[in-house]
């Protein structure tokens, strides 16, 4: 039984989002890959609801069991480091509020779990994502390419939990949560 | 007709809220004041999903018509400044859905606002809040005062815009905020 993981790459200017369905033997397939866009013009609280209102067609129409998002650092990149910071923040609300339990993957942590160095570049990234998923070619952009290898690094280093949240909509794991949680503890024998 | 503005002080571990009714004549009105707290040992998403729960119930009993927000900056506390950007980022997000515009202030904007100058301290700011509210005594904690002053702030510097979100709710200006805007104006002249 497969387990749907959702991996996104936050941002107010473009924030990626991949789905995919990992079975216990790692084989991963391709569901839904896609960057959602806000003008960089606008007020920013109009910026961080359209990154909502985006991501919530995505939760509700592929209804992902889990979320991995990219763990955001302080010392990124000043400028955009706080629109990343508020759009990983609504990644976390949205996801909380239906139940999903988060993880939180480091840059290097995804690059080392996709290619197995974690200073890969985003091209070597982006090809190894295309392998995994048996893809013709890199999925574009950058941004959509990240996000499935958040969810690609999720799934093969195994999350650090799979309760879903509680109080806050799920009670207790779903079968494939479940599976999934036994064929992790199965791996580490 | 008085202005219904929500202060917010933005955070994960305390999260100050205070709402006030300002009058185009500037004076205000103590509505509400609080604080929603967060477990320490909680994952971040349930954090983040507890404070937008607190908040939301204030959004929805007391039905502020804007919200002003603390600008947070990336070059603050490295500890909690990510925590309070992903705050921030829900609120954007809330305020958005329901056609709130929300505005940014500096903590050095909102001393200089209720107290005339910018590097006034907490006590400082807690009193002249406490002044300005006729309230007894400083509201505590320092976040609920910090709300509060936020609030104070927001009406007494005039909003930067007064426009309602398009698109997520809120079409034209309400009769409270049409009211204030023309009084802002004719303040000016």
């Amino acid at each position: 039984m497969a387990l749907r993981v959702l991996g996104i790459d936050p941002g107010l200017t473009r924030c990626g989002y991949g789905v995919i369905d990992v079975e216990p033997g790692r084989r991963a397939r391709l569901v839904t890959v896609g960057v959602v866009r806000t003008e960089l013009d606008l007020p920013v609280e109009q910026r961080v609801h359209g990154v909502a209102v985006g991501l919530e067609r995505v939760l509700d129409e592929f209804t992902p069991e889990v979320v991995a998002l990219e763990r955001v650092f302080a010392q990124q990149n000043l400028s955009t480091v706080m629109g990343t910071a508020q759009a990983s923040g609504v990644v976390m609300y949205l996801s909380a509020a239906r139940g999903l339990p988060v993880t939180l993957h480091t840059p290097s942590e995804v690059k080392a779990a996709v290619t197995g160095y974690g200073s890969a570049d985003k091209k070597q990234v982006a090809n190894m994502v295309a392998r995994v998923l048996g893809l013709d070619s890199p999925p574009t952009p950058a941004d959509a390419a990240d996000a499935l290898a958040l969810a690609i690094c999720h799934a093969w280093r195994g999350p650090a939990r799979v309760a879903p949240v509680a109080g806050a909509g799920g009670a207790a794991l779903t079968p494939a949560q479940r599976a999934w949680a036994e064929a992790e503890r199965a791996s580490r024998r």
